[in-house]
């Protein structure tokens, strides 16, 4: 990993940890072990950081979902794995849920980061529907389906859901149980 | 309305404007134009104010949903219609949804507003399984439908929405028609 690696991902950890609201510029740099200086010669600025750890984030998930031998989602099952895939009590995946939680909430009032969080999530929500249509073309959901409204509606949920289990307030199990419950709806056509 | 009131109605437009993060006493004190010293009087601290705001907000929706005049919710029409209400251009329901919004995501770093959190998201929760078990006595909903399940999701789901039409990224036509769509399936019987 570059140094510069380092710097996002650990200000990802931070975020996770403390929030967007609560990320200073210097605990990042203790994290990593070096001078605040070489972090600001990198991202300029505290928001340019914050935006580049967003980036990260979702270049970490994407790459995390393309990964060698992760077989491709064909089948209505494989969608609802990779739905469910992120959440399962891994600190990894905890923190990363954390972090993109706190970047979502943090948009609304933080206008410099909406751009960015609008152009991550578009591209979640672009391969949860590229995956919809990979499963279309096998035959294994039905064509009437809009792949492009069902992704963005199970990207939404997960979104909620992700805030409720991040508190405790439902289960991984329960989480797990609603979700495959909504999107296995949402992939049928309507009124089917 | 009570001095304790003008505090709490105060401290819910602060938390829509700046967060809870970005909340300070002194700032909602010069809201309500008191000393700082007499919101310290009514709620003893920070952590205690935060926790009576997000009550306030919550007793505010109910209290609107149950307005008199009000309808109860016997048909899926009115069903949808009582959820997409969240939605609209209105700056009380966007501030309301703002607040509720960034105590959500408080939540998972502030564990001192986590119980109240998940109690507020109960009653509101229970509000809506209430309504769906309305309809579902007037014949509009079928009995097997799962009145607390369904309630959950919804829930969940207007959250996940919440934050992407805060954000913009979501016009409010467009967080309407994915509710519509959305609470409509999860109305039906599994499968049918």
């Amino acid at each position: 990993m570059s140094r510069r690696d380092d710097i996002l991902t650990a200000s990802a950890q931070a975020i996770a940890d403390v929030g967007v609201r609560g990320l200073r510029v210097s605990d990042v740099a203790a994290r990593v072990g070096v001078a605040t200086s070489l972090i600001y010669y990198h991202f300029t600025d505290r928001d340019t950081l914050v935006t580049a750890a967003l980036d990260h984030v979702t270049r970490q998930a994407l790459a995390f979902r393309r990964r060698p031998g992760a077989e491709p989602a064909r089948t209505v099952e494989r969608l609802l794995e990779q739905f469910t895939a992120e959440f399962v009590d891994d600190p990894e995946v905890v923190d990363h849920s954390r972090a993109w939680n706190e970047l979502r909430a943090s948009a609304v009032h933080e206008p410099a980061l909406r751009e960015a969080m609008a152009a991550a999530s578009r591209a979640w929500t672009d391969d949860i529907a590229a995956a919809v249509r990979e499963a279309q073309a096998a035959g294994n959901v039905a064509a009437g389906v809009d792949a492009d409204g069902v992704a963005l509606q199970v990207a939404v949920f997960m979104e909620g859901l992700d805030s409720r289990w991040l508190t405790g307030e439902l289960t991984t199990a329960e989480a797990v149980h609603a979700l495959r419950d909504v999107a296995s709806r949402l992939l049928q056509t309507p009124g089917s």
